[in-house]
């Protein structure tokens, strides 16, 4: 189970486990010392209540929790095994895949897997990702091929059942050999890759520095592409010019073509591009510039409307893109095709 | 049910329901229309496989998709509703408010609610906030109080079940009433409101505009500034400056404080609020150093590390924290102390 692990008076999981169980709940020294180090590294003193979270049916197995307060518990009863572990996703994971799973495995002997392979494509629409890929999406149990779309991505998911995990490896090879002929370049990565991630390897392994002059995604590439340890490699400064003023004065947009063509246009994402580039010395520059919604747009101008531009040795190029949904919708779908701008060029110098 | 209504041949939800339904699937003119208007505004020709989705069993009744390709569908059968919708959340629940629940209530004939109030805080561990309202938490149905921990944020959720919605309020004012007395100013917000959401409509009421300067967040905390419509009226500029040359460069932080306290030090995060503040002639300035993690960190400076600093109307003010968790994680918290600090500082001039 999941959950109600906290220091709050509705956390009720511990104490009805032991209840259930008949067992005493007992101080456990090596959870109270986990618990008093998290505070101690936040800087915090440890608020009274929580110690409570310490406290674990007699004969518990403590599962330690490296990212916040609640500890896992295994408790072997009449030959079952009760399994409590802590809500949050971002602590959970980690825990059931360092304790749980290895317990599991040991304790029922299996060793039957399913392996999953997730081949991670950008850039084309679902329905054609599914035409190229029709007969593998039909195949049968063992190996199944699944078709997932999420904003700008579509990911193929290879899955095999198998004796273990050797024995899957070879119908997982030959499926994803077929899916990489026919989709190509449009595969920027795979399983756990994302794309900032791909993106932020492309430049150190190339060794090229990046500048972003984002406005409608108001700093989201530069978030992005900083989500990376080791990003002040290459990225070097983002700036969110928000106001055309802005925009004049420390990017040299030309006020003549914000006048005519208006802030969103080729030619100002060309510029702002093409200045951060050199403003800053940097290999790449990138400027972006759109209308995010849900206000703000005009008949010929309507909302969605985003040119996303790329500076890079002497070739400049942009791109125009109409999204569709939310204004956090407009602003994640931008971020993609920027990122897949910039993995293009690096990769395939388009 | 929801999901498998999209164009790819493992999209079986439609053809299953007709076939167990016995109703042939006949071309809808409307989601016909729908669709091809969705790729119209997004600028692209209709995939061919993309038809499929207008193809409905006879006699459903369709539900239009605002926000993607798959519509909905209701189909009566033998006194029972099979209701579809799309997968994805961010189709899916606009469809349930609009089209599925008032369908629901009238089919059903039942008005009894199940009323919910979340007053949202930031600032206060669960443990505190969980002392403060204990004697809350126990009570018990038709009127609860649950306490859910998010990243920084703590949220109660008042949940009261009443014959309809004008008898449920009462009850939950009385208990809002004795919270809001209790947390006073860490209540930042309520139900669907955001932290971000909240500080742009501090922004605006007092006519407050804001630069950010901002290192280890890498443009998040610009990013979530600008997530809310008509955010160009207070937001002026955000920079990412990575490095210290352009820290040094670009907003003038002094290099002899470099090199004394460290990129990451109080002194470099005033300057950066400071600098920023008067570089743009804006009456906020933000500026945030840290060590995201997961390298980079010292004994002295470990990962988690980060001074938020703000300068504004002559009184600049920094504060010290220390995050745990990933890099995603230290980021995202930064972000959220960094907003409430703005929203303390507007509100409340601390």
């Amino acid at each position: 189970m999941t959950g109600g692990l906290g220091p709050t008076v509705d956390d009720v999981t511990t104490s009805t486990v032991a209840m259930v169980t008949g067992r005493r709940l007992v101080l456990d020294e090596g959870a109270l010392r986990d618990l008093k180090g998290y505070f101690a590294i936040c800087g915090r003193k440890m608020p009274r209540g929580n110690e409570r979270q310490a406290c674990v049916p007699e004969g518990a197995r403590v599962l330690n929790n490296r990212v916040g307060t609640a500890p896992g518990l295994i408790i072997e009863h009449r030959k079952k095994a009760i399994i409590c572990l802590p809500g949050p996703p971002r602590e959970l994971q980690p825990m059931f895949d360092r304790a749980v799973a290895p317990y599991l495995r040991r304790r029922t002997g299996v060793s039957r897997v399913l392996k999953m392979r997730t081949i991670k494509t950008i850039g084309l629409p679902e329905a054609k990702v599914n035409r190229i890929v029709r007969d593998l999406l039909g195949l049968k149990p063992p190996t199944t091929v699944g078709i997932y779309a999420k904003l700008r991505e579509v990911h193929l998911v290879i899955m095999a059942k198998a004796e273990d995990e050797r024995s899957a490896r070879p119908a997982i090879e030959r499926i994803e050999k077929k899916v990489r002929e026919r989709l190509g370049d449009y595969i920027f990565g795979y399983d756990d890759q994302t794309l900032e991630g791909v993106v932020a390897s492309l430049l150190i392994r190339n060794k090229k520095t990046i500048s972003v002059a984002e406005s409608c995604t108001g700093g989201l590439i530069s978030s992005r592409l900083t989500d990376t340890s080791g990003s002040s490699k290459y990225f070097i400064r983002g700036a969110v010019p928000y106001s055309n003023d802005v925009k004049i004065k420390y990017l040299g947009v030309s006020a003549g073509d914000l006048r005519r063509y208006g802030a969103v246009s080729r030619q100002v994402a060309l510029q702002m591009a093409a200045n951060i580039r050199s403003l800053m010395g940097v290999d790449i520059g990138i400027g972006v510039t759109g209308i995010a919604g849900p206000t703000g747009g005009t008949r010929r101008k309507p909302v969605g409307l985003v040119y996303i531009a790329i500076a890079h040795g002497g070739k400049n190029l942009v791109k125009e893109f109409r999204f569709r949904g939310s204004r956090q919708d407009v602003k994640w779908q931008t971020s993609q095709a920027a990122l897949d701008i910039i993995r293009r060029n690096i990769k395939f110098r388009v």
